[in-house]
């Protein structure tokens, strides 16, 4: 029994190593999950958008563009999306920081997108990707972005 | 009466008209469709793969991408698509070109891909579209892509 | 006694399962390390040289331009790096590839290098991140790839 | 001796056109020492920063990213860098002249980055390089870039 004790110890100590050296991930079922509420949503407000979920690099999982949208939300909704992950906050941040005296630096900050409607997503305090919405007005695109992470709460 | 008669002559001839002013188009459900059916396929194989939906004017639609897909397949599977819309072929029709004399001359062609795995979608003898899978072999990418659309049949 | 190794055992299944949510990553210090060693072989050979390291996501880690490297090769080491982990596998397989019929078809897909020097990274059977080398022969560039991952061994 | 005498104002001549032609350059050496300084200031102070140093073509000469950097911070300690040298003067400047009435046209100059945290490198009157620092405030970033080339006082 002393050594079945031991024997845990020791290895729960080098699954606590090894899982230093690892990190959480968003997998494409979650991604799903996260697109459909915020789907649902959009389709409940009767806003058309493009939706977009990146992994924790800023590569694409998931993207669906409802109909009618305007063509230009695509690039932005990726835009929105890649802000929030490569900066790990929410791109709301950068329209609020835009209204400060000498703002518009933010202009000239790679990959920033100051218009709401980009959220980081996070696990365990990393940074495992990002939601990007476009379609309607930036706060309408906010709320849809909420309610596509809202599901991980 | 006679006026009638020829307002209802104009209509007519309006509405004609404008009829031959539409063209169809591919909306999200049909894409989605499509991508289920995709999917369906890739899973029944235990191939992972990005499946890739644009429109008629090389717009995205719909993007996947399964768990464990080396990312360069998200950036192939749009290419696959986008070359298959913009010339309205599959793009193993440029990969069999590229094997007769002189065939390297396709790498210089802007925006073709040689490569199996990327189909047109028609309608109407309209291309309104097309599918681009990558993840596999060029020729399983092939399989699924045509899986995805012969739902269209 | 029996409480305990119910928690044990309980412990280590909640640790199962968190693991099975989350992948191993390239940290900073390995990267450096394999800076290192990939340095160390480009010295001691007499072969001034660029040295990237890119993470899994296919971001920038790590690069070193050692004095007298052409510029091209910057863009070249990063290239083959990207190639290496966005296509988990060496680039030397392009190459390879490119001498067969219709393998010009290969300088048509994406991000993919069809030259010696870039090699994909692996821990656990996930791709972490990838190595490129450019400066010398594009075999001597391969060579001091495979000494830079040599110490993961 | 008037042989002598001759040869020598010949020589000395050549040597003086010689040493027009040369310039100051940015090695390797220095530029690991210029990052091994910024990267001890950001361990100091509890930062994560992503450090880079350009040569005075504007080119990369070494990237370090430390551990839980956002990956944004790349591009943007490239795009520091890069403006500084390109403009041979700290970014901090186009932050300041961007606070000013109409100062949002900084935002339309190409490669000019408005925030502070990229410091050109001088040696004996020539923009030899460049360094550029991302990852926290950017007047954090300011006191590493600082930091770092205080080295070559």
């Amino acid at each position: 029994m002393k050594n079945l004790v031991f024997f845990l110890l020791v290895f729960l100590s080098l699954t606590s190593i090894s899982k230093s050296q690892t990190q959480p991930f968003l997998n494409f079922e979650t991604a799903s999950l996260i697109s459909d509420a915020a789907q649902q949503k959009a389709i409940e407000e009767g806003w058309n958008m493009v939706i977009v979920i990146l992994d924790g690099g800023g590569n694409l999982i998931s993207l669906r563009k409802m109909d009618g949208v305007q063509i230009g939300s695509i690039d932005v909704a990726i835009a929105k999306a890649k802000s929030a992950v490569y900066f790990k906050r929410p791109t709301k941040v950068f329209e609020e920081a835009m209204k400060n005296e000498g703002g518009g630096r933010i202009a000239t900050l790679p990959n920033a997108i100051a218009i709401e409607g980009g959220l980081p997503i996070f696990k365990d305090g990393v940074c495992i990707g990002s939601i990007g919405i476009s379609g309607a007005t930036s706060a309408q695109d906010g709320i849809v972005a909420a309610a596509g992470i809202a599901i991980l709460d």
